[in-house]
């Protein structure tokens, strides 16, 4: 998580840092949004339509998580939220029930807002028409923060591109190349042009040992990081714990006020 | 709740009275345990089925207001439950989850079993078909604890029967007159046998009377009783606020066990 963060920019020492499980406050306000939130709504979330398609159904958790979403981040208030595309629609679930609340039980929730990222969505090196997850059992799908220089070379070597050599930016016709483009683009800090411009000359094989580096590059330092916060164990769980205490700070007082507006006390 | 609970023979002095919300561990088992919990167990619960025909479907909370249930057992770790007829299958879903908890990640809940009342279900003075509920939109069909002597002779009064004025005990054929005698027999304390052979001679005018007098006599301390607590506002707050206390004694480390068996800390 640490890593994820890092790599998003968010500074450890200025943002606050904890595990949910620590804050109870988390679940009571699910549990209270979750009496404003129809089965309908939740039922037509894509995310869990995919999810239900894929496999046999989910829990009961699965389904109701993103009401738990809507309570991480109403519970501090939140304007801004920094999202990917693929949880737009569980941010504006989030919105609704600040209304719905707002609405029956007076004003207490901002509308938050999404921040979206200035990057596309990264693909699947293996199937470029779906997005690269943590989740994907391919193991050559995902480059992970702290795959080895060894695994992002093998990985982007295999990634799926079509039988054009020439390097170009077409999302709709060449989703594969395209893909290692806008990966090279995210890493490298360029625009998609300068990118394109960039590898003129190269064909795709060469162009994937370039995209390769680029991202090695990138990571080496948060790997670094990385391996800096691993060895220091101690560190990690007083960040977590003097996280969890301030999260509770911020959220107990808004819990209360909850209550007092909905009634239980 | 105090008067239900009275009703039911249960000792504030000697039980632990306390408001749900004030209990934050509810909420929090309550997410852990919908995640052991399959989507289809709560779709097919009989009460979900019933209330979402009635009316347009009802909120995320009704769906999963059974595992919050669950999590109100076994939080206390509890062996045996006073419940109705209606309730055994929600009894019966807190038993699952406790396994499946147990079988997942080590034994922590008992499997609590039901403590059935030995009266009959008690049906809707409208409908003798349907139970009598708090409810039920139709102002007649349900006696309450805090109704006047008066409202009490009057809905008896007016309770459906038929058109035999003998009183006999027959629920599959004539299910009206066959609860006035359940009712008679519960709160008079009497078997079945003894209150038809009671009843020798009356028709069933009469014996709305003689029932409607009974129930008045059992409910008048009760209603004494509710009186004097009402009176008494800072007694109540205290019984609340110690029961939420002595709650959380309970709950806490229930919690914390909880959290160590999944893997939370």
């Amino acid at each position: 998580m640490t890593a994820s963060l890092l790599a998003c920019g968010i500074d450890p020492t200025r943002s606050i840092i904890f595990q949910q499980s620590q804050v109870s406050e988390h679940a009571e306000l699910s549990w209270v949004l979750g009496c404003l939130t129809s089965m309908p709504r939740l039922r037509h979330l894509p995310q869990w339509k995919m999810k239900t398609k894929e496999k046999r159904e989910g829990s009961v958790g699965l389904f109701t998580y993103p009401v738990l979403q809507a309570a991480d981040i109403l519970l501090y208030r939140s304007t801004h939220v920094p999202v990917g595309e693929d949880q737009l629609q569980h941010l504006e679930l989030a919105q609704d029930v600040a209304r719905i609340f707002n609405n029956r039980f007076g004003e207490l929730f901002p509308e938050p807002q999404a921040l979206l990222s200035a990057s596309c969505r990264v693909k699947s090196l293996r199937d470029p028409t779906s997005k690269m997850s943590k989740s994907d059992p391919q193991r050559l799908a995902t480059v992970y923060l702290t795959d080895s220089p060894d695994d992002i070379v093998l990985k982007f070597r295999k990634a799926v591109t079509d039988f054009t050599s020439e390097v170009t930016f077409d999302p709709e016709h060449r989703p594969g190349v395209s893909n290692l483009v806008a990966i090279h683009a995210a890493v490298s800090g360029q625009s998609l042009e300068e990118t394109v411009h960039s590898a003129r000359g190269l064909d795709t094989a060469h162009y994937k040992q370039v995209v390769a580096d680029a991202v090695i590059q990138r990571v080496a330092p948060i790997q670094q990081e990385i391996a800096r916060l691993q060895a220091d164990r101690g560190h990690l769980e007083s960040v977590l714990s003097h996280g969890a205490e301030r999260a509770r700070q911020l959220a107990a007082p808004l819990l209360a006020e909850v209550r007092k507006h909905v009634g239980f006390s």
